[in-house]
């Protein structure tokens, strides 16, 4: 039941208490508390700080009515953290901004708080601090610290010719995920693998540190708006160009099932968004180095990065094409 | 004008120019690009890190036909260093969420662009990163990351009773700049001093890093939403009481012109929001060290801090009153 009279002072008490006990509160690097004026963070000597943000708003990035509240929560944080694992790094913690309507500080609230808790002890990474107001529609923007042992981060900008391309994960999976989501009467069935990514994603930040600290990849980046949208800007950033093909693309099968059949896997896995895989090149001599999957994680050369700026994607016909971003751009969807 | 076919790549691009070149680039604690996934940052030994964020949104926190861009863009990074001068630290860089109507693309963001540079040039806070997004309205949230010698961050709770409560600076000139701003019909008059502070807050780091460098404040925060509703915060936190008396308050001299006689200079310092001053509470003995300005800020005792809980304001009359929060709450001012 939504709760009046909530003003702002009690709001950041509620998230402040469903945060209390969390292992950041006996942790030594973590000092003030929720509800000062700025969090107090105690850097590892001969780490550095790695600082990432992302928006995460009700109708341009989530629907109230589709998405669980508890869903909302966790993937507010993935996303995020996603872009430490992207460099090769630890998340610590987060500050969490939250603009909410009077309505949904109550049950709304709770089930947000869950999932986010979930996923801030999944991934090791603590409230910190935050910002809270009122507003008519739903807006969060969270920001995760990071660190990462000095020199090591990878940036996307390292690329070179003749590095192989590596993808973790099935690609597109999340895509369909939505596209089952938005095509259903009822709730979200979170028991379909699809639907689960597409609502709580797993940043691959074991990964991200694997590939860091044994310095096997130049370049690397994670797939939040599409392979077709994300691969150019890792190529832009490092002045190269790639070939990738098709037939390679780790895809989900969607023609096995009746629900996913009419669905294009290798379209899912070249504009799909948000599945928070990783996208790294790696030298062609450390190549054997990569396993085929680690823990339990495919991991799938796709192509290669080229002299030159071209993008190309070779069809299953060997045709080549030119690769066209159909990823996910705010701009371009709603102009 | 407006420019159209914008995407989000190129809004990044163009933020980005704008910032080149600055300080931060040939800082050797900023590393990566404004563009990549996240941004790197190399903390100084012996510092701890300060982690703060500021929504800052059409309609609740400025409004599209009042606040000129530049002022938009200068005051949504103001008001998140205030928070670090509050600790006593110093501000180094921050990140911007920034999400845009297509029409506010062209010269709305040249202004606010305009702004929000002059500001981290002005405060040495230098643009790191960010994520940007297409909206109906205007959303803005700002990060930023400070510096304090480790030890040295002044907290909200450290305020013991005995100690002597100050404040920098005029109290409710910036609501007053409000009210002339909402009243008039023409563009804002940014001669008029109140104006100014309320479109161009000046955070006061200086002042909040002399006060942690020498211990001179047991406790400290920021005014944002008016000294009624902000000490008993502190009061809170510190588990104390406090009184103050009107007659010390530094009011601004509403009565002597004709364009504010008819607002209560008493009303304006105690509940309005947006000074962005500092209120720090001294031990009794070090007030001697405290002098009647810094740097040509003025500094005010106003009260002091109590045993017990009770919050008390003493009128012209000397009559005690319960000091009851009458300053910024958006979940009072808009449920």
């Amino acid at each position: 039941m939504p709760r009046l009279n909530q003003n702002e002072d009690s709001l950041v008490q509620r998230i402040a208490r469903v945060f209390a006990g969390e292992p950041a509160d006996s942790h030594s690097t973590l000092k003030g508390q929720v509800g000062d004026d700025a969090a107090l963070f105690a850097p590892k000597r001969g780490y550095e700080t790695i600082l990432t943000c992302d928006w995460f708003l009700e109708g341009t990035h989530f629907l109230r009515d589709k998405h669980p509240a508890d869903a909302v929560g966790w993937k507010c944080l993935a996303r995020a953290v996603s872009d430490i694992a992207a460099m090769g790094g630890q998340p610590r913690c987060f500050l969490l901004s939250l603009a909410l309507p009077q309505a949904c500080t109550g049950h709304w609230l709770d089930e947000f708080l869950r999932g986010l808790r979930r996923a801030a002890r999944k991934f090791s990474c603590f409230l910190a601090g935050g910002d809270t107001t009122q507003r008519k529609e739903i807006l969060i923007n969270v920001m995760v610290v990071g660190e990462v042992r000095a020199g090591q981060a990878v940036l996307r900008s390292g690329a070179k010719p003749g590095d192989v391309i590596f993808v973790s994960g099935r690609l597109g999976e999340a895509e369909l995920g939505l596209r089952l989501l938005r095509s259903a009467n009822a709730a979200a069935n979170k028991r379909i693998a699809a639907v689960k990514k597409h609502l709580y994603p797993e940043p691959r930040v074991a990964l991200g540190m694997w590939l860091a600290g044994e310095c096997l990849a130049n370049a690397m980046m994670d797939l939040s708006d599409g392979l077709s949208s994300d691969l150019p800007r890792l190529c832009a950033a490092s002045g190269v160009g790639a070939r990738i093909e098709e037939a390679k693309l780790p895809i989900v099968p969607t023609a096995a099932n009746k629900r996913t059949e009419r669905f294009d896997g290798v379209q899912l896995a070249l504009d799909g968004g948000d599945d928070y895989e990783l996208l790294f090149a790696v030298p062609r001599g450390k190549v054997a180095r990569i396993p085929r999957s680690f823990r339990g994680l495919l991991l799938t050369k796709i192509g290669e990065i080229t002299r030159g700026r071209a993008l190309l994607r070779k069809d299953k016909n060997n045709s080549k094409h030119e690769l066209v971003a159909g990823g996910w751009d705010p701009f371009r969807k709603k102009s």
